[in-house]
């Protein structure tokens, strides 16, 4: 219809040669007038390289994911991928008791299947919770990356720090001048808790402070037992300088436990959380609290993989990012004296 | 391999006819083994039916995304179909400038061109913000539906009913006895903004009551100007017996201008909000507000989509989805005297 050669419109539709103005300007219009669109799965099948990557996550509601893929696409746009998603929607199914995922594992080979089935150039695997997982991605000759998890066995993976970020935090605290130190843990089992934990742990140890087992207690991870636990700790003679929640939701917790006593936060008592949750958004006084890497997060995993897919990058990489520290007004400015 | 026919492995693998049990054993074992996998592109170009289908979301870090890309994924799982999911990444670029979106257009007829040429049997696009769209996606031959927005032109879509609700929240209020209302309205030019507002009107009208221009006010969508209006509306000595605020975040602001005041919810002043969001999930007492059916929306969003593919359904439809209205007790459980 234009009047020129297949190789011609190959070159207008691919850029892979210079061509007049006047040449691509009349087959870009025939292209936009007819409708033509390639067929890039014939496409794929010529080339072996689709340029589409497969993310496949244990449940899209959880609040870090959407994050994560946001950070994946705002890669994968620069570098020209695109991305198929899978949702194992797992939370629902298996919620916290994460050995079930084990009953899961024919649903996640079907889903590997499938993105094998579409030729993805290579696969990230989004964790709901931040843990070691058994090897559960079949070896389907492509590159794997891990993200909000790390696998047993092969694999690359993209996670953040727990421990360090709470080895800071602590520090500063003790910086401020608080001594007497209450922790509202997250689930027992759970990986970051016990990493958070440590982290604090150590800060306390390089400080020469023994922390009293009775002040260190384990909150779920939810707002109820958080505050329920926040009230055991406040309801003392000697009741904690600073509470420091290892998550925001049982942060949200210890100001209504303190409220209830009648304990103003950061005068009598201090807070810290862990999170920058949108539940502890316009808690008064702004919490202090931590915030993960979610977005670079997803870059970080994006461009392993396309490292390993091009081949620039063999190695099996285990990148473990920083976390920020947010301030706010639920420790004293002032520091504690 | 096995020592069967090449129709009976597509038998075993397609459970197209009924097999031995002994052959359908060892033909799987051999699959298993050798890691077998069918090509589902180039299936797909013998088909004409990829039973895949296309997610086009205007930005999936928006808060009910994921919940109806999730409702979306729960139906497809069901039915058979994968999803591929392209995420716009638009809020961060246009944020509220709806109109902006025309800037985009390239980017997103890029994207559904790759959908189609990925061979979707059609597309599910999913809005940031409940509004008309200006007709976006260019006719590629197969359905789309259009969830939490609705297309100008061609197309089906699945909403929620803003108008509704919130005429019967506010008759609920009326019932409990308050008469003088406060509004604190969500930003101007909004759709949803207005609905709401209209139900609360009709509601009004119907009961007889004029409601002071004075007492209808703009809060923006966020919680600073939501806390400011509230300052207003409360810091006056005919202050509203109750507030009704259009969003959750709004809500908030309210609870902290009314403590600001040192005004009791509800005793002094009665609070509503919309959304059942994170922020509000632990406020003190708990906020009466409105949750809108996002799963639902995936749900009925798919199975128009899959009874549009079948043909079984040839008409455009605009499906509305009721919301439900949260109890809690930001409301005298006595009523308003």
């Amino acid at each position: 219809m234009a009047g020129v050669s297949v190789a011609t419109v190959s070159y207008v539709l691919n850029g892979t040669a210079p061509i007049s103005d006047k040449t691509r300007e009349k087959v870009e219009r025939i292209i936009r007038e007819t409708g033509y669109r390639s067929n890039m799965l014939a496409k794929s099948l010529r080339t072996n390289e689709s340029r589409l990557i497969g993310i496949l996550v244990e449940d899209i509601t959880v609040w870090h994911t959407p994050q994560i893929i946001d950070g994946i696409n705002e890669i994968a746009e620069r570098q020209g991928y695109h991305t198929i998603l899978s949702n194992l929607r797992l939370m629902s199914k298996i919620a916290s008791r994460f050995e079930d995922i084990s009953n899961y594992q024919e649903d996640i080979d079907r889903e590997v299947d499938m993105l094998a089935g579409m030729q993805v150039d290579g696969i990230i695997y989004v964790g709901m919770h931040d843990r070691m997982l058994p090897e559960m991605i079949s070896d389907i000759g492509k590159p794997v990356v891990y993200c909000y998890c790390y696998p047993m066995g092969r694999g690359s993976s993209v996670r953040y720090d727990n421990e360090e970020v709470l080895y800071q935090l602590t520090g500063l605290m003790l910086k401020k001048g608080y001594r007497r130190f209450g922790v509202i843990g997250g689930l027992e089992g759970s990986e970051p808790a016990a990493l958070r934990l440590k982290g604090f742990q150590r800060a306390m140890k390089e400080a020469g402070i023994e922390v009293p087992p009775e002040n260190v207690l384990c909150g779920g991870w939810n707002y109820k037992e958080g505050r329920e636990t926040a009230g055991k700790l406040l309801d003392r003679k000697d009741f904690p300088q600073i509470i420091m929640a290892m998550n925001d939701e049982m942060a949200v917790g210890v100001y209504d436990a303190a409220t209830e006593l009648g304990l103003k936060i950061p005068e009598d008592v201090a807070v810290t959380g862990f999170d920058h949750a949108a539940i502890a958004q316009h808690i008064s006084p702004e919490l202090v609290t931590v915030e993960r890497p979610l977005q670079a997060m997803g870059y970080h995993a994006m461009e392993l993989l396309t490292e390993q897919i091009s081949g620039r990058e063999e190695e099996n990489q285990d990148i473990i990012l920083p976390c920020r520290i947010i301030p706010g007004a639920s420790v004293r400015a002032d520091g504690y004296r």
